[in-house]
């Protein structure tokens, strides 16, 4: 499948690298490809500058947003929270028709200090998921995967034997067929996969942001998820 | 000891009557003592009126919010989220002195529809808990238990062996050792409850209400809990 990874980060890049090599074409977006193939800076948990990634990953190629969107069969929105509306806004918007999104982002906000709150306009009543669906209505949000660290997006066995919880929520059913296949592929059972409905209940998930930093910063290691005991 | 629980409803009244099982002397407080006890409806989910419950659970005295803050060693907070400061504030200022409070409850707004967001002023870069904090600082605050159905957090063997999670946060760590110990009487191990920090993290476990009250709607019970996987 061609799939487009809108995004360069640590998050962007796990999963472009596991996307390779389930045997995808990957095409990964940025705003600005000479600029961010240049980046040789190592983010504060020593993942590589982009500009090294790319050159140990010669399977994935950069891409504008835009070049990205036109390109990608199902688009994997991996930008920071705050700027995913706008990466989408850069794409030709006839590319965005009937593509499917996947949503993981989370709409942090750093500027009330550490740990990161949610963007107000973006919590509580309304959610970047549903906001992403209500401004691009051509495409289909399927929102997954937002609440666990990256690694374990792309690899669940790494911890308890796979056996944890990922939700998934969207307004297309067949849209959400088609992301749980490509979860399986992550290596996803369905019987960890939770199905919450419409897209407003990407509320709930990004909700959980708050919980999880918290956890992270007692564990120190975004090595774990949540799941559910009944 | 001596307990006191602020709240009539249907978890008032399941805390109220574990901890008589227990051998504790319980007061349950309400804002008007005569109203409460006429209450003969049964809830949505027909757990019995305030009145029946009473004379089936005679063990427990009611009292008004203060009577019950000025009998209790440790107070126990189940009122609804919105009502929580005023019942608080009903009470005299020096009964609350070095009292450990500990809140259950949950900020929940049902102004914009269901399920409900959690009130603006109390949510996201503030919290309950916190604002109960503020409010009264004369009293030790330790959120806990508000993460689950009431049923569990007195009898947490109920599911998967008691093994799942009960967050527990607040200032005061004298305060946060004694609260262990009565989470311990409910059933909760040691290796089961996660101190968070400080009383600011209960931003991170109300917020988490956002998720539950959709796993809810998505298993039609509220027999279920989170817990970590790492």
């Amino acid at each position: 499948m061609k799939i487009a990874v809108l995004g360069t980060g640590s998050v962007g890049q796990t999963i472009s690298g596991r996307l390779i090599e389930l045997g995808h074409e990957v095409m990964i977006g940025t705003r600005n490809v000479k600029e961010a193939s240049a980046r040789t800076l190592k983010d504060a948990y020593g993942n590589p500058g982009f500009g090294d990634w790319l050159k140990a990953n010669p399977g994935v190629k950069p891409g504008t947003f835009a070049e990205s969107v036109a390109f990608g069969d199902i688009i994997i929105n991996a930008t920071q929270g705050s700027n995913s509306a706008q990466a989408l806004h850069s794409a030709v918007p006839g590319d965005l028709k009937e593509k499917i999104i996947i949503d993981l982002a989370n709409p942090l906000d750093f500027s009330q200090g550490m740990p990161p709150s949610l963007i107000p306009a973006l919590s509580n009543t309304n959610s970047l998921g549903e906001e992403l669906q209500k401004t691009f209505p051509q495409a289909h949000i399927v929102k997954t995967l937002n609440t666990m660290w990256c690694g374990l997006m792309v690899n669940p066995s790494l911890i308890g034997g796979g056996n944890h919880i990922n939700f998934l929520c969207g307004n297309n059913t067949e849209a959400k067929v088609r992301v749980r296949q490509l979860l399986n592929q992550f290596g996803w059972k369905n019987e960890n996969l939770l199905d919450l409905g419409d897209i407003t209940n990407a509320r709930g998930t990004e909700a959980l942001l708050h919980l999880w930093l918290r956890v992270w910063s007692v564990k120190q290691t975004g090595v774990f998820n949540f799941t559910l005991v009944s």
